[in-house]
This record gives C-alpha cells, sequence and structure tokens, in this order.
C-alpha cells in the first residue's frame, strides 16, 4: 500500500514539460500568493489564539462561522508547501512553515486540544456540534500537514502536537460509556488518520478511523440508540426546524452521507466534497483490511460493494463531461440522476474544484484495489478540466464552482481568494504531490530470494522520470523515463533502465510495466515495437518483464483527434462537446466578440471541419476551428407571447443570422486571456 | 364591472352537453363526497370549537398546523354549494349548508373574531403570525363564502357575521398607530374584501383591501420602518434561520410574493397560488381605480404595468403546455425562466390544480380590463386541461400536482382527499360558477335615453344560454345561444333574440357582439354568412349591431384538428405535445401494456399519420391514433459506465426495438381508466 503524497518523491517531472511548469509557477508565485493571502486575511497569525475582528461577523453560510476553516486554509497550505519544498527548497517558504508550527505548538491546549475558533470565540463548547462545525475535518487537515512536515523535514516539530490532539480525540470518540458516539459532518478526519495509522501503525489511530467510518449514519447510536446528530442537537437546545443553510429540510442528513450507514447507501447523495473525501477513507480501510481473511475483510467487501455502487451512480449519472460533480448549488453537492444543467440560469452547475480534486483521490485509491483504466480515466480527465481551470495560468486567481456555461448571473471568472477558502490550497497540494499520481509502483515478492519484480501501473502520460529503489529485487535501482508532449502530443516515448545501487552498473531490469489505454484510445493505440502478445486487463496494457528487458525502449502512442461528444440522452441536453485527447474545449467570448448572450443560442454543425491550431500565447496549446460551425442563432420568435408555438410536423430549431466560425480552446484555459467572462462548454445541436 | 361569480346565474349549459354534464355530476356526487369527507375528517364540525385530536399532529409542513386551512375548506364548499344550489335546489345540501353557518355563527368571538385554530388550539396568539398562518387567507375565502350564501339565499345569516369579522379586520389592520401594519403570507382576502366593496360599498372594504396590497414587501413598513415579518418574526422571539418549511432560505420572502412591494417585481416568484390570488386582486384594484384620473388611477397604472410583466413572465418563460404553473415542489411554485421539467425525475413539475384555476381567476380579470384573446386562450387552456384533470370523471377524486410526466416515485393518480385540501373544493366552486366565464357583459350607455347597448364578450364555446336583462336598452332581455359540440368540434351556432320583459314579445337587438379567436384557429377561422367587413381587434371578431340584427343566427367555426407542438428550445425538452382545440393529450401505459418506463425513452415520430377516433367509454372523447409513431426506445448503451459516450460527429439518438402505434387521450382524462399509473404528455422527438 502506499500514498501518493509519499511516492510523489520518486519522480521527477523533466524541466519545461507541462507539469513541471504548472507546478513551478505554483512553487514561486502560488505559495507565495497564498502566503500573502493568509497573512492579509488574519488566517496566517489566527493560531496565535488572539481575537480577529471578523470574527463577529454573522456566518454567511449559518451556521458556520466564517473563520471555522481557517485552521484547513493554513493545514493545507503547509501540507502543500512541504511537497513543493521537496522539490526546490525555498527559504521564504520554509520560513513561514516554520513560523506557522511554531504558532501551532503553541495554541495546542494542555489536553492537546488544537482548533482556533473553540480556543478563542467559544471555548468550552468543542465536541457540542460535530454536524456542522468543522472541528474534526480541520484536525484532519492538520494531521496531513503534520504528515507532509514529517515527510519532509524528517522531524517531529508538527507531528508530536498532532500525535497529542490525536489521542485526545480517541480518548473522546468511540463507542463506550464515557465517549462520544459522534462523527465529522465534514468527512476528512477519517482518510487523515488512515494515512497516519500508515506512518505510526499505532492501532487507536486505525480504530478511530473505523469507528467514524462504520458508526457514521447509524439510526441507533450510543446510549440513547438514536441518530447521533438528533441527540447532539437536542443537547444543544436547538429545534429541528433551526436549518444549516445547506438543508433543504430538517433532518437532511444525507447532505453529510449520514443519513445511513454507508454500506446502505444506494446513490451518491449530499455534499460532493464531503462524499469524495468519506469514499476515500473508506477505499484506505479497504485495503487496510482486506490481508487478513477474517470479519474485518467481510466488512471490506461489504464496503467495496458500496463503493462500487456509488461509484457507478456519481460517474453514469451525476457527472459532468469535466469530470466536475455536484449540480447544486444549495448543498453543493449532488442533484437527481441525469440532472446536470450547464450553468446557473438552466438550473444549476456546481462542479467545486475541491470535489474534482476528491474524484482523483478517490480513484487513485480505487485503482490501487482494482487497476482498472475506468478509474484512472477519470482521474485524468478531472486532472486536466475540473482540477486544472480551478487555477489561473499565473497560479495567483482561483474558481471555486466550475460551471460549463456562464450566465450574466455567474460569469467566467476566477478570484484571487474566498472567504471560505478550501478550493485554492487545495490545487496547492495536489499539485505539489502530483507525481505520485501518475505511476503506482509495488515489488512483488518470489519464492526464490532476490528475485522479486517490481510492478509499475502507468496512470498518467506525461514528460516526467521515476526512480524506484527496489530493495531485495536484482534490478537495484530501476528508472522509467516518459517523453511526450502529452496532452497535445499522443506519443509516448519510454526510457528504461536499471542501475545496481552499489555498483552503480547496470542491473538486470525485473520490472513488470502496465500500461493505460485512455479509453478515448481504445480503439486506436499503437505500441512500437509491437509485442507478439497483446495483454489487456481492465484497460491496462501488460509488458512482461521479459519483454521489457528485451525493449527497455519503446513507443506507446494514443493519437489525439478533435471529437464530438455528446451527454447522455437522459440529461435532455441535446449539446455536442468538443474533446482532444483528455482535454474538454470550451468557446470564450474573446475569441467571438460578436456574441452577446454567452452561446445560449448558437447552434452547432457537428460535422463542421475542425482544424487544429498550434497557440503559444498566453501558454503553450492545441485551439480548434470549427468551420462556419455556428449555424446562426436560435429563432425562438414563434414563441414570442405564447406558452408553446404551432410549429405543425414538430418542426426543428430555425435558425437566424449568418454562420461563423467557431474557435475552441480548452476549457481550463477559460478566463485567462480577458473577454466579458463569457463562455461555454456544450453547444447546442440541431 | 362584474364577477363571474355573480354573473354565471344568467348561463344556463344545455342539458347533456359537455359541462352540463361535469356541472351535474360535481353537484350530484362530489358536493355530497366532500361533505362527507368534510364530516369524516372533522371539518363538518370544527367550527363548533371543540378539540379534534389532529391538532395535536406535528405539522406536515412545518411550522403550519394542518387543521390551520379547515376554515377555508368548509367556506370554500360552501362557496360551491350555493353556486350549484342556483342551478338545482337540493334539500340535503341546503341543509349542510345551513347548519355550517349556524356553526360559523356560534363560533364568532365577542369582538368579531372568527378562526378555528386561534379559537381552539392558540387563543391570545391570533394575528401573531401573519406570515406563515392562514388566518386572513380563512377569512377571505369566509368572505366569499359569505357572498355567494348572499347571492343564492338572499339572507344575511352569513354575511352579517362574516361583516362583523371585517369590521375587525378593518380595526386591526392599517398604518394608523394602534393598527399592525402587516398583511397576510397567503393572500386571498385581497380579492374577497374587493368583490365584498362591489356588494357593500363600504370604503373600508375597499380601503382593507388596498392596504394589504400597497404594503405588502415594503422594506421600511410600519413604525420601525422594517420589513413586517422581521419585525413579526422577532415579536414571536424566533430566528430567522427557523425556516418554514417552504422557505429555501432565511428570509424568503419571495415566497409570498413579499420581496419587494408588487409594482417593483420583475418576475414572477414563489408560490403560485399566492401569486395568482394576489395579481388577480391587483387587477380588481385597478379596475375599481380606473373611472378616477387622480393619483389612484396613476397608481393603478403603475399596477398594470406589473401585471402586464408578471403575466408575460409567467406565460412565456414559466408555465407548462397544460396551462399548469410552478416548477418547484419545495415552494409550490415557479423556478427560473424556461426550467420547466416535465416530472419528478427530471426535477420537478408541481403545476396545482388551485394555481391553475388562479391562473383563471386573474386571466378572466384581465379580460374585464383588455379584451385580449391572449387572456382567454390560457384562461381556456387552463380549463381543459391543468383544472379539469384535478377531477376524476365520477367526481369522487381528485389531483393536487399534476405533472406532465410520470415516474416511479409519482404515479399518475388521483385522491379522494388530502390532508391539505385546497385544490377539491376550489375545483368544485369554479365549476359551479363556470357560467361566468364563457362570457361577459355591459350595456355601453348612450347619449339618447333608452338606446343603451348591450355588449358581450364571448370568451369560451359551449352548449348553454345566455339570458341578459338590458335595462335602459331597448332589447329588454337578450338571449343568446350557442350550440356546438366544442371541445371536440370547432363549429359553433349561434342563435341571438330580444325579449320585450314586459309585453314577451320580440324587441330590437341592440346588441354588440365580440368573439374570440382562438389563437390555434388564427389561420382558419370562418363566420356564415360571412360579415362584408371583418373587424378584429387584439384576437376579438367584433360584430357590430346592425349585422346581428340582420344575422341573428350565425355559425362561427374553429376547424379542430391534431397539431404537434412543441415546448420553448430553452427549456432544453426535446418533446413534442399533440393538442387538438383547446385539449392537450398525453399517453397512458393501459393503451400501451409493453410499455415499462413512463415512456420516458420512447421516441416519437412527429410526422407520423394521426388518426382521430371517437370514443364514448368512459365518457365521450376524441382520441388520437399515431400510426408506428413510437419510432423505438432510446438506445442509451453508448453511455453504460461513461460520463459521455465517443460516437463521432455528434451522432443523434439511435434506437432500439421496433415502432409501435401509440394512443393520445386528452390529458383530463388520465388516471381514469385503471392502468399502473404511467402517462406522459410530451414525447421526446428525434
Amino acid at each position: 500500500m502506499e500514498y501518493p503524497q509519499e511516492s510523489f518523491v520518486n519522480t521527477t517531472f523533466t524541466p519545461g514539460s507541462f507539469w513541471a511548469r504548472r507546478r513551478e509557477i505554483v512553487r514561486a508565485q502560488t505559495l507565495r500568493h497564498q502566503l500573502e493571502m493568509l497573512k492579509k486575511t488574519g488566517r496566517y497569525e489566527a493560531f496565535k489564539l488572539e481575537w480577529h475582528p471578523s470574527y463577529s461577523d454573522p456566518p454567511t453560510v449559518y451556521p458556520v462561522p466564517n473563520h471555522q476553516f481557517w485552521d484547513s486554509d493554513v493545514a493545507k497550505w503547509i501540507e502543500g508547501a512541504c511537497y513543493l519544498l521537496t522539490d526546490h527548497f525555498d527559504a521564504e517558504i520554509d520560513e513561514a512553515v516554520q513560523e506557522l508550527v511554531r504558532m501551532i505548538q503553541g495554541a495546542q491546549q494542555g489536553d492537546g486540544y488544537l482548533n482556533i475558533h473553540y480556543s478563542v470565540v467559544e471555548p468550552g463548547k468543542r465536541f457540542t456540534n460535530l454536524r456542522d462545525m468543522h472541528e474534526l475535518y480541520n484536525a484532519g487537515h492538520l494531521i496531513e500537514a503534520a504528515l507532509a512536515h514529517h515527510h519532509f523535514y524528517k522531524n517531529d516539530k508538527m507531528l508530536a502536537p498532532i500525535l497529542k490532539y490525536v489521542d485526545l480525540l480517541s480518548r473522546t470518540f468511540g463507542s463506550s460509556e464515557s465517549q462520544i458516539p459522534g462523527y465529522p459532518g465534514h468527512p476528512e478526519i477519517e482518510l487523515a488518520l488512515l494515512r497516519l495509522y500508515k506512518v505510526t501503525q499505532d492501532p487507536k489511530h486505525l480504530q478511530l478511523a473505523r469507528f467514524f467510518i462504520e458508526e457514521r449514519g447509524n439510526p441507533h447510536g450510543g446510549k440513547e440508540k438514536r441518530h447521533f446528530y438528533d441527540v447532539e442537537r437536542e443537547a444543544r437546545g436547538e429545534s429541528e426546524h433551526d436549518l444549516p443553510m445547506c438543508y433543504p429540510a430538517a433532518r437532511s442528513y444525507w447532505y453529510q452521507q449520514a443519513h445511513t450507514p454507508i454500506i446502505n447507501q444506494e446513490t451518491i447523495e449530499g455534499h460532493s466534497v464531503r462524499a469524495m473525501y468519506l469514499l476515500t477513507a473508506v477505499a484506505d480501510m479497504i485495503r487496510i483490511s482486506d490481508p487478513s481473511p477474517d470479519a474485518a475483510s467481510e466488512l471490506g467487501s461489504k464496503y467495496l460493494l458500496a463503493l462500487h455502487r456509488l461509484w457507478s451512480n456519481m460517474i453514469e449519472k451525476k457527472s459532468y463531461v469535466t469530470g466536475g460533480i455536484g449540480a447544486m448549488k444549495k448543498w453543493e453537492g449532488f442533484g437527481i440522476d441525469y440532472f446536470l444543467p450547464h450553468g446557473t440560469d438552466e438550473g444549476g452547475c456546481y462542479a467545486e474544484t475541491c470535489a474534482a480534486i476528491g474524484v482523483m483521490m478517490l480513484a487513485e485509491r480505487l485503482l490501487q484495489i482494482e487497476l482498472k483504466s475506468e478509474y484512472a480515466d477519470i482521474m485524468e480527465l478531472c486532472l486536466y478540466n475540473a482540477v486544472l481551470t480551478g487555477m489561473s495560468l499565473d497560479g495567483k486567481a482561483f474558481t471555486y464552482v466550475n460551471q460549463l456555461a456562464s450566465s450574466d448571473e455567474d460569469l467566467s471568472q476566477r478570484h484571487e481568494w474566498f472567504e471560505c477558502a478550501c478550493c485554492p490550497p487545495n490545487v496547492t497540494r495536489t499539485l505539489g504531490f502530483l507525481g505520485g499520481y501518475v505511476w503506482s509502483q509495488r515489488i512483488k515478492e518470489s519464492e526464490k530470494a532476490a528475485s522479486a519484480t517490481a510492478i509499475v501501473n502507468v496512470h498518467l502520460y506525461t514528460s516526467a522520470t521515476l526512480r524506484l529503489e527496489t530493495k531485495g529485487c536484482k534490478s537495484g535501482t530501476i528508472q522509467i523515463i516518459q517523453k511526450t508532449d502529452w496532452p497535445w502530443n499522443g506519443d509516448v516515448d519510454f526510457n528504461i533502465s536499471a542501475e545496481d545501487s552499489e555498483s552503480e552498473s547496470d542491473a538486470e531490469l525485473e520490472l513488470e510495466l502496465r500500461l493505460r489505454i485512455p479509453g478515448w484510445a481504445s480503439g486506436s493505440w499503437e505500441i512500437t515495437p509491437r509485442p507478439n502478445k497483446i495483454t489487456i486487463h481492465d484497460g491496462y496494457l501488460y509488458l512482461d518483464k521479459n519483454w521489457i528487458r528485451e525493449h527497455p525502449k519503446f513507443r506507446f502512442s494514443c493519437p489525439m483527434q478533435a471529437r464530438i461528444v455528446r451527454p447522455h440522452p437522459l440529461t435532455m441536453q441535446r449539446v455536442a462537446y468538443i474533446t482532444r485527447g483528455p482535454i474538454v474545449y470550451c468557446v470564450e467570448d474573446i475569441d467571438h466578440p460578436w456574441e452577446q448572450d454567452h452561446f445560449k443560442r448558437i447552434v452547432f454543425d457537428p460535422k463542421a471541419a475542425l482544424q487544429e491550431e498550434k497557440r503559444s500565447d498566453p501558454d503553450a496549446y492545441v485551439a480548434i476551428i470549427a468551420e462556419k460551425a455556428a449555424l446562426g442563432q436560435l429563432d425562438t420568435s414563434a414563441w414570442d407571447g405564447k406558452i408553446v408555438a404551432g410549429g405543425e410536423g414538430g418542426g426543428k430549431d430555425t435558425l437566424i443570422g449568418e454562420s461563423r466560425d467557431l474557435c475552441f480552446i480548452p476549457y481550463y484555459l477559460r478566463a485567462n486571456r480577458g473577454g466579458r467572462g463569457q463562455m461555454r462548454v456544450g453547444l447546442r445541436v440541431l
């Protein structure tokens, strides 16, 4: 078992390549910009536990105080900084991390408690509102930051206080008489505790995570044999009709995926980030419990069934073409099946950046349970679209919501920061450990001593080098180099070698390689030289060690060309999308100064000739020019003043105006080149 | 100015005709069935002010007690009964009316107060929650019942106590220091007070209605210069986050059309029944204030502008093909523009029966301000579809919600009663005074004495006779007979005569007639004999008195044939509807036993041959058989397991399965012939 947050250190992105340039911007610009925002908003010094004027502000999203997440904003920044410092030490960033850690140490209460809000604003109220408040969510992010800090600094300056806090949490939560039988409204600590367990091997850490996961949604929990959130609310003296702003009705515990135990959940519901963080932890729990063929494993298989069910429901019925999830603004989450409007003026489209990051996390965990390209396809789709669109090219502006179509109410634009600032540092840390998503690796032991085999699964293609120490394997250090212009060109040149760690001479390659065949390339990929026997399992091309030994250099090609795809008919979206390789495209007003209505009435010809155009400004990308593809504007005059029109014969849409060229650019590039904020991914077809 | 609730007495539906048969069922079956339901549920005796066990039930729609509407249920039944007794005296119904009136008299408090809930359950809390409670709504329905009672019984047994109650209300509400500066959360009393004013000519009644209308939504109301609902809530000691179940967020006063004064409202919002009742009252207020060219009239024109704006927004962007309004279940009302999903599994469709009744009320009032066929078209559309579907053929089962497509969650079915039972007696009273909707009439005075002209505007076509006493007009009593098989056949034979009231001999016809040209017949209507000069204003054919005198018998024809119409493209509904004359059609599973999925995946050929089939079971109607029109089932296998499919070229929908005939029946007839409750109005087209 491995975590990308640890394994990323084995990967080096080739300087000048797509992701190397992006990560360099994050390192040089984003980290500094976000540090500045932390300082400007009061977050940076908040662990000093002094009063900040904003603590008096009424909550924007009742009943959660606006500063409730500050602990996690700082924690995610520390986490991202530690990943990026691994690549390239930076004294200013290092100094800020060290200072923050000292402030966190200083903020810890005598019994280990560590939380800004409940230390400064509401002392004495800790752990009284797990449903709404983000106390344990913040604790989870502090654990993840401490792990990243420990991983980079190799000291316990942050981990030690966090472990003390976790000890308090372990004593506080659980099923014994003296413990609180509760679980967090916003999952996150579960996956953090499981990561912590891998480092500490402390059974308390596994036990607490399992308690939170298994108790969640129990209708007969605790002494009172009732739902914990009911008991807790009554203890606070609140009416069930005192509704959190995200609740459409009293006791909407599905918002928190706590309406029923996870193993009983049939469809993916509620707040999409919470759902992803929770299911990521569930996948981890399965991985951890899997080896033992006991009751835990039986439980594991029930959880795996739930994961399959919820993943399928999400991907097949509740996801956008960009990988974005969550149509509903009110609860920042999932709507009913196939309800996927593209913008506010169609009924919604949320697709929060953090949620797409959560999909990547879950997909990565699922890949470790089952190597299936369907998971990696979604992971890549999210990365290049729903996640990457969350940050501007200069690394200093961010999105929270990622709609597929703008409207006058919600323009396509980025912001330098948010009051609820979960997304910006989440992008930072994700790009920080991105190398861990490119491939996964393990050593397969053999009965013969010193003949273990390294197995590397390649999920993403990009110019990068993996260096893998293979203890107990003849190969010593294996090096795998990918060279490619992905995502613009689908040719990937592999160059594999092994080096004896002691002698620094070549070693024999004991490597099995599995290459993901992208779904969009399933009928067109090639490998050169071509193996005599092609072995494909679940969308991965398996290359055995003999073939690798004979062909340490080979080319894997996934031809990229513009494709027209469309959403499921039951979405009622009569539109076409343009994609190319893993990239989803959009149109923007800056390329079409004649457009005034967000391309809402433009009718697109899906048979138009599509020309690729390599561009280098403001960054290298491939634009797609669709000649005369805007057939005209939808003519709706037949409906003026009427409920329905009398188009005998059920007439098709009719058009007015002339046909014009359309210019499509990658969705992630939107809102980087000026313009009026008008953008659309899916264009109406006749 | 006239009210259909009074003028209906001039109309006699021809026995055996479409509406005569319907009204006979209401008289003979529905009134009795509903009386039984009133008795069975406790409503009948509730004005005895004894405790009923159900008063302890928790509210189904927090915070409104389930019995909160009981006063109005009884009142609407009395109102309907009085209209129907006019046609045909019925001792059992008469006795029940009389007994109810005695109980209402007995329930009145010393100061005139009259309300079940606040007399029995929460005495002392009257008028403390106008926002949520239905105290003034109930009062409005009691006023309307008293007017109907007074109109039929020609005594004051019900009107007197109600006038005493209204006196209390007039003292209680207003802008002076000692008064409550509030207005009802659910409008209704405004239109009732204006009707009352016509009878009493008591300026207090007009003044109170105007206060409620003009003060509504005032952000700087009362002594505190704040929104009344804020002040009132704080006085109750409630948090703004203690949310009524219909509120999506704190202070969602748009739910009650009280977010801003009516003259500032740009779009129609919130609970659809409330909106219609309110705007009906606004139209009445304009009619009343119009004659005087003073400040009131200036205000009147501002209100007329608002009415035009809100009507257009509703009809063009927020109405269904059936005339139903309101897509959103949560607040039983309007969604955003063009958001008109057809069923629960598409995101909603409410179209409450009462709301369509409200549209008819508003359309009728607008017709009296401006004679435009667009209003009458909608009135007729609602009547034959969104309203008529609200009651079963046997008159004993009802709908509340009228979706255009069923789903497993919400089948197409009717119920004998509802906990919130507003709709059933609303249908009863509407059919009770239906004659008042068929035509409107007034006497145009002339400078020459005794030469006034009667003007009759014919809005609806049906077999019926209008007898019009024309005081001050040479015509004496004018009689207009329509003979037609509408809505199945569009030929209407008119036969007009005048009779001197004293001599009972023929009198000279001093009549101008205006015939509505239905929108769907605008290109095909005929009149025989044809006038030399055709005069059409705003969709009405004007026939002057000379022509009428020469042609007291003529035929007006609006050829009916099946038409394919479709919703506005911005609704994203790629479907076709079948209509014929004023009737909207649907398909039901009983005619298509092979259908299992609510016709959701059936693809319809809008060019299929449509055959009309006259049927007589379970009632006379015209079915439409579309030969081989179900082209097949939508094939969605390309999306299995995927977010999007790779249909190159933006492929159209593909089909599986064989083509089959489809049988369309009138939407209002649905759920009358057995079956599994699967129904759909709009079928998907390629």
